[in-house]
This record gives C-alpha cells, sequence and structure tokens, in this order.
C-alpha cells in the first residue's frame, strides 16, 4: 500500500483510494474477534500516515465502536491526510447473507457526513451502502447516499470488496449507474482485486461520470493503479468497458484463485491426479496456466478398470501441457487391501466399497506426494458431482483446493471447449468420451445419474434458485427424478462438510455461503 | 408434538410449552431460504391446531414478514388455542456470533404485547430475548421484557434453544434469576433437549418463582414432559436444581451427541479404530454408552512401529466393552503403497509422509468397513491435536462425526479416570502410558509438542479467550514456545477446514462457531 501511494502521489494525484477493510483483507472472518488483530489493523494505518503530505489516502479498515453498547467494531472508511484521519465514515449496510457475515462482527453508523477536500464535497460510502439505491432494496431501511445528499456532495466514492461471480460486473455496473441515475454525480467506485481462499475478488473498478457514462472500467483480476483527471471525467464521451464473457471471465477468475490460494500459502507446486478424464485435465490445464507447466506435476494411476485410452489420453495432455507425469499402478496396493479386508469381508460380493477403495488408493498416493515433494495436491471434483455426492469422501474428493467445484459438468464442457479453442491442448477424446469413474467393469456416470444437461439443469434450478421439487416438476421435469436428486443433495451434506474449499464463481457456491444442517430432515 | 400435547391435556394442564423453532430444529440455518421449508414449518402448525380445544399451545417456529421491508422471516412464539393463533411475539434479540446466524435470516422484533390466558397475563419472549436484563449486555439496546413490564404480565415465559456447554446451565440459571430478581415474576424456561449434528441442547428447563426459588430444574440431555400448578410454584420454598458435574455434562452430552447423529441420519452401528492409546479408547466408551456394545465394531491395525501393549491393551478394552473387534495387520499395504511410491521418491528418507501413509492406509480400512457394513466411522481426534495439527488428513481425520474433538487432552484424561472410576474399563495401562501415535520407531507425542498441561492452557488462552501471544506470554509462559503454538493453531486452518463435525461441550469450539481465514496471514 505504501509502495502504491508513492506512486499515485508521484503521478500528481491528489487523492488515492484503497477498497473495503483493505489493511485485514476481506474477509478477515473471526480475526476480528482479537484484539490484537484489530491493534495491528491500526498499526498498518499508522505506518500509511507519514506518506500522507502531499496526497489523502482512502482506506477501508476495522475501527473500534468507542461505545459500550452495540457491536465492537465498525467497518470503516478512513481518509488520512497530512499525517493525520482527518476524516471517518463508518459502513451503514452490513450483507448478513451468503458468504457474508457483517452483522457478526459490526456495529452499523448512524451517521453521515461528507468530506471536503481542496473544494470538493465527497461522499464516502462503503460496499452495500450503495446497494439500496432509493430504499428499493428489501433487505435495508436506510439509503445511507439518500442521508448523505443534504450535504451537497460533488463527487462520490465507494470503497468495496465485492466478490466474483461470472455475472457480477454486469450487476455493480447496474447499481452504480443507478446511484448516477438518481444523484447526477461522478462515481468512483474502487473494488478489491485478489483471492482470499474461496472467495474471489475480480477488481473490475468503475468510473463514471455524471451522465451515467462509464469513463473506465479498470481491467478484472489485476492489480491496478489509474490516475483520473475529474474535470475530463466529467466532459467524458467516450464509454470504456471491458469485455464479459462468462467463460473468460471464469478462466481468469479461476486462475487467480489458484494463485493465490498458493502464494498466500507461500507454495510454489501442485500435484494432480490425471485420469484421462475431463474434470482432472481441465483442473490440470487452469493449474498450468496459474503456476507454470514448470510447478504441475500430475500422477496417471491406472486400476484395474482403467481403459487403454485413458492413459494414453492424460499423456498426452501432460506432454501437451510439458508438465512432469508419473505412472503408477495401484493394482498391486488394490489386491493387497482387499487381502487385509477378506477375514472380515468374507464373501459379500463388489460394491461400492471396491470403487471408493481404488479412489482411496490414489488420494494416499496423491498425498504422499504433496506431503514429500512440498506440492499442494488439487481437487478435481466439479459441482454436479459434489451436489449429489458421486465422489469418494478422502478419495477422489482430497485436496487443499477444488478448482472447478462451482462448475456444473455442462460448465466444465464449456470451459474446456473454450479454452481448446485456440491450441486444442486437451485431447479430443478427453471432451467426447461418455464420462466414467473407471471404478468397475464398463462403468459410466450414466448408469447412476441422468445425463448431465438435465441434472444440471435441476441442480441449479435447486441450489442457486432455491426452488421446490414440486416448483421444479412444474417446469416440466420428470416428479420422481426431481424428487431423487433434491434427496441426493441433501442427504450428501455430510461429504461437503469435509470437501475443500471451493473456488466460487457462481452466485452460489458450495462452501461459507451455502450453510446446511447434516442431519436435517428436509427433502431428505 | 402431538403426542406430548394430548399427553399434557390428559394430565390437565392449561399451556404446554414447546421450545424456540420447535416445528423446525435449531438450527435450521440456510433451509430457511426455502420456501417450501417455510411452508412446511406452517404446516407443522396446522397440524398442532385439532388439537388445541383444551389446552394452549406455545410454540417457536418461522413465520414470515408480511413487510417488504427487512428479513423475510421472524423467529416467532406462537400460541394456538381452540384452533386458532391466538396471539404471536416475534423475537426481538438475534444472536450473531459464535455458532449463531440469526440475524442471517430474521427481521427483529419492534413490537411488544402480552398475553392473556385464563386471567393471567403472560409476557412470552424467545431465548435471548432475556440476555439483555436491565439494557446491560453491551451486545444489545433494547431489552424485551422491559418494554412488556408496561402491560403489567404475571408471568415470563422463554422459550429457548440454548446450546450446551460444560458452563451454559449455570450461566442460564444465573440470567434467569437476574430476571426475576428484576421484575418479581414467576418465569418458566423451557429449552430445547437434543443434538442436531454437532450442537447439542441439554434441556434443563426451569421454573422460578417470584421469590427467586428455583421451583425445578427438569432433567438434562432427557426428553421431558413434567406439568407445574402455578400457585404450588409461587408458594415453593424448597429449591431443586440438577447436580451440575463437570465430566458428567460432557460424558451426557457426548452420549446424546452420538446418538442423535446416528439415529437422525438412519444408522445404528459405528465402527471405530481402536489404537491402544486413549482418545480412541474413550471414543470407543462413549460410542458404547451411546448406541450399546452390540453397535460398535473396532479394528485393531498394528503397523510397523506399533508396540504390543498397544494391541494387548486395545483387545483388553474390546474384551470389557464386549464389542466386536478383528486385528489387521496394515504391513502389507504399507509396503505395496511404499514400492508403488518407490520410483517417484527414489532415496528420499523417512519422514512425514511415511507416517501419513500408515495413517491413511487405516483410514481407508476404517472407511472399506464403513461402505460395506453400513458403520459410521467415528473420529477419535481430541482438541490439542486438531489445533495444532497433529493428525493426518483422511487418516485419523477421518469420520462422519467427532466425539471427543472438543476435549483438550488434560480433558480427555479427566472424562477417561471419571468413567473408570466405577468400573475400570479403560485398561489401566491406556491411560498411564505416555501418549504416541506410534508411526516411527519409540515416537512420543512429547517430541513435537509440549507436555499437554501446558499446550492445553496456552491452547486456551488462546482459543476460547482469544488472547495474543503477548498476553499469553505475560502471564508466564515462554516466548518462543506460544508463538510457535498459536502460529501451529492458524496454519492449520486448512486441515480442520475438512474435519469432521465437532460435538461441542465447550463455549468455542472447531466449527461452525469459529470461523477463520485459511490463507490469512495473521500469527502464521
Amino acid at each position: 500500500m505504501v509502495d502504491a501511494v508513492k506512486q499515485a502521489a508521484g503521478q500528481g494525484a491528489d487523492i488515492i483510494c484503497f477498497s473495503e477493510l483493505a489493511t485485514t483483507g476481506y474477509p478477515p472472518r473471526d480475526f476480528l474477534e482479537f484484539e490484537d488483530f484489530i491493534d495491528l489493523s491500526y498499526r498498518a494505518i499508522d505506518k500509511l500516515k507519514p506518506y500522507s503530505d502531499d496526497i489523502a489516502i482512502l482506506v477501508g479498515t476495522p475501527r473500534r465502536n468507542p461505545v459500550k453498547e452495540g457491536k465492537d467494531l465498525y467497518n470503516s472508511a478512513l481518509v488520512i491526510h497530512q499525517r493525520e484521519i482527518v476524516f471517518t465514515q463508518h459502513k451503514t449496510l452490513l450483507p448478513t447473507y451468503d458468504i457474508f457475515d457483517e452483522y457478526r462482527y459490526f456495529e452499523p453508523a448512524s451517521h453521515w457526513e461528507v468530506f471536503e477536500f481542496k473544494g470538493k464535497k465527497i461522499a464516502l460510502t462503503i460496499c452495500e451502502d450503495i446497494w439500496n439505491v432509493g430504499n428499493e432494496n428489501p433487505m435495508y431501511t436506510i439509503c445511507p447516499l439518500d442521508e448523505m445528499m443534504t450535504d451537497k456532495p460533488d463527487i462520490v466514492i465507494n470503497l468495496s470488496a465485492s466478490p466474483f461471480s461470472y455475472d457480477a460486473a454486469q450487476r455493480r455496473i447496474a447499481v452504480v449507474k443507478a446511484n448516477v441515475e438518481r444523484y447526477k454525480l461522478p462515481f468512483f467506485y474502487i473494488n478489491h482485486c485478489g483471492a482470499q481462499t474461496e472467495i474471489l475478488f475480480d477488481g473490475g473498478s468503475l468510473v463514471v461520470n455524471q451522465k451515467g457514462i462509464i469513463v473506465d472500467e479498470m481491467s478484472y483480476f489485476e492489480k491496478q493503479i489509474k490516475v483520473y483527471d475529474l474535470d475530463e471525467v466529467q466532459r467524458s464521451t467516450r464509454p470504456h468497458e471491458q469485455t464479459k464473457d462468462k467463460m473468460e471471465l471464469i478462466r481468469m477468475g479461476l486462475v487467480m484463485g489458484v494463485q493465490d490460494y498458493f502464494h498466500k500459502l507461500g507454495f510454489e507446486k501442485a500435484i494432480i491426479g490425471l485420469s484421462g478424464g475431463l474434470d482432472s485435465a481441465l483442473t490440470c490445464v487452469l493449474a498450468a496456466q496459474a503456476l507454470g507447466s514448470e510447478n504441475v506435476r500430475v500422477l496417471l494411476m491406472p486400476g484395474p478398470y482403467s481403459s487403454d485410452h485413458s492413459v494414453d489420453d492424460a499423456r498426452q495432455l501432460a506432454e501437451n501441457l510439458g508438465i512432469q507425469y508419473d505412472i503408477v499402478q495401484i493394482n498391486e496396493a488394490y489386491k493387497s487391501l482387499n487381502h487385509i479386508l477378506e477375514p472380515i469381508f468374507a464373501d459379500r460380493p463388489f460394491d461400492l466399497t471396491e470403487e471408493n477403495i481404488q479412489a482411496r488408493i490414489r488420494g494416499v498416493l496423491l498425498m504422499a506426494v504433496s506431503n514429500k515433494m512440498g506440492n499442494i495436491l488439487l481437487n478435481t471434483s466439479n459441482k454436479s458431482e459434489a451436489a449429489v455426492g458421486y465422489g469418494t469422501l478422502y478419495g477422489d474428493m482430497a485436496g487443499g483446493l477444488s478448482v472447478i467445484g462451482d462448475l456444473y459438468k455442462t460448465e466444465v464442457f464449456e470451459l474446456a471447449r473454450y479454452i481448446n479453442q485456440e491450441e486444442g491442448i486437451i485431447p479430443v477424446n478427453t471432451i467426447s468420451k461418455p464420462p466414467s469413474a473407471e471404478l468397475r467393469p464398463d462403468q459410466k456416470d450414466s448408469d447412476s445419474l441422468p445425463e448431465y444437461d438435465i441434472l444440471d439443469e435441476i441442480l441449479f434450478k435447486y441450489i442457486e434458485q432455491t426452488k421446490s421439487p414440486e416448483d421444479i416438476v412444474e417446469e416440466g421435469f420428470d416428479q420422481d427424478l426431481v424428487r431423487r436428486i433434491c434427496r441426493m443433495v441433501n442427504t450428501n451434506e455430510f461429504k461437503r462438510h469435509q470437501a475443500p474449499p471451493v473456488l466460487r464463481v457462481s452466485r452460489k457456491a458450495f462452501g461459507m455461503g451455502r450453510r446446511m444442517p447434516i442431519v436435517g430432515k428436509y427433502l431428505s
């Protein structure tokens, strides 16, 4: 942050804006309950002060609530200038839904002022504060900007940590435009960029003038410092927006998500189990884009029911990517474990147990390489299988991070085809063959699941849209199928509880934004 | 609930009280976001109506907020009488901390009334509503009972879902007494009993008269229906409280937790890996108390570094409990997996990797029995090792439910000794020998961890009391040790993220009540 302030000041900027809770990262979660952690955030603000002689620093940070009543903290925006905190505005609207827990920690603002700087009055808001335009959002009863308008501000600034989903940028633009429409003021919207484990922030900061023209939309998934001249912004007639392609946005988001997970934990190298199927192939390509081919290593682990083409397809992908691969047979370990279990299982027939043993042997081998070599294991599950529990806990569900776990299988296909457009890096056969776990002879996913285009549609209606089975049936789906799928989703909550964090690209991902009882009896 | 109403009416009761959100279970979590689920809760209320001719039914249930502004739901208490809902009071104080997420779903009440029934005016409150006595709780600014006192009620009733921790009952009594002290009214405090996955509810409903005498404290961890005569309650001078012994409370809580987890999921049988050590021994005893010896099965899985006494101790415990046990050697599988990995690992020396392989082979074997036989695997980790990451993900960290994961190792010892008082069921050697994972020659826990009495004290200060390393050092602990331990806690969040749910017996358990970033940089 100090470097950014110096750079901005060097370019003659009067003001530099950071995002919401920039000192702590977003979301800091229960770190906020440690007095010590709050002390550190105060110290971070102190460290910025010496650099504020010629520039005003606008920065999001937690502040203590001096009043005994109410929560201990505010989610605040400070203005630091000439080595002092010259203005503070707390956040008013505290999102407490989906991935957000702000009411757990913060007291809402009950007092609003504008800040005057170099002859301009600035209305300073934080993220959700601008999402109740004209009090039309049913979740809230206060519109902070309405309150500030009595002071006749000249500019609106919003410091955000607005998480990515593949349609978030469009919704953000709509909200900023709706605010401009209402207040007829130039609007600077500053969004956080970077990943906090599963939560991705895509940047895409906005400068919109009083006429509603998007003067600039900054890059997605890239830290940037840009200087804008207010007069030029106000005069501008030429809009500049980023391209919004769902698959490209998802690809960029997942690449940044992998990068930040590794680098923030101090790791560089990934290990992946490559099956020859599409999920692991796509995960592998994304990992190589994120970490570099030299940092991705794969194991091909054919077992008793693997087809020849699987090994060939996997090897072909590894060679296309130029990544290190090893082929190890699991048959010996599979026999040995079955042998150990023989006295207990006696003559019981082959069932899911033996399928899971194969998947878990692969988990043990991958984790062994992870432990010995210091590579983080990347999980390769997709959202469709995570939803219905089509995966082995401690087997293919293992890993430090789930890369494509918020993509339905149909989206996995779509992203693979999108990535293949240019160089055809994923072997055609990997995309075209029918999905199979290859854990019993001639197995196909469609033996135990409906076709993915139908499954995914039902899952989307149930998970993203929280529709009831009855409502979904009314839209033309088979009643028994819908009930069976909803039931599978709910009864497999125990598996997802132990799944790795999932990079979130949709509006409703498995993980901290979807909190379900395990023993609850709804649709189970 | 219908049976309870019939029984109470048969005993001549005028009023029957159920607990908070009795129709949905507590906490229903994001089920509340499904319209369909709310419909079902309305239907549950309708099903109670026909039984209310001669008795008033007081019941907690979610209700829709008819106003567009604010959250969609209220957390409500209804009075059903003569087939109609004759009174509704919404909850005012919505806990949003630790395991609680009520502000995620509910709009707080802004309107308070008392309810008149058979000549008595009743102030009806819900759980947290009574925890701001005289507005002295800094988290809240409204005291609902103060608001209701303008209507001069004769009785206070509180419908609660107040979760268990080993000191919860004492705190509840103190709060109810403080309310009685302030209002001088008879107080009926009805608490939920039963487990919702990791959250335990201990019952212990209270009847306290206007003089502050605890006329009755109902049983812990046991569903009960008792009829009280108001006149007798008011006249009573003889207090009746339950015994509060920390270890007995924890034992009862864990037994109920296991029972409800299994029965609510439709399972009866458990499988446990019995090592000869104390954690698995205690887990096994608790499982046998919960499910019956005939429903607990164990595997003894000696490996290359297991001592003879471990197998002997484990076998002795199994025989003491009369549970089914099998002894299987893991050496063959260990050799086979090492052999598979040889070309990759080459001459790299033995390290944590090989220790983890042994633990994971045991995980595979236990899960295989779970899959084949339909037994749920119980996890045997304790809180000390979960805190510092002394455990193998997908190995000994596997399982559907963690039974003793909220007990520090010193508490594990304490509970084991408590249980042994009567029959000495746990072999003395299991309790007295130094803890060891036995994953390398002559290993002891104390090789890599400080002694448990010191470790646990530091962990308690950091986890339960959220103290900073500096503050802990000031209390007389070694600086390097404190920093190292706090760092271990924070950097092992990735492991706990994938751990099974932990039966919560303390005021701060790992799980939904402690929400920490994985890549966050605080003390890491």
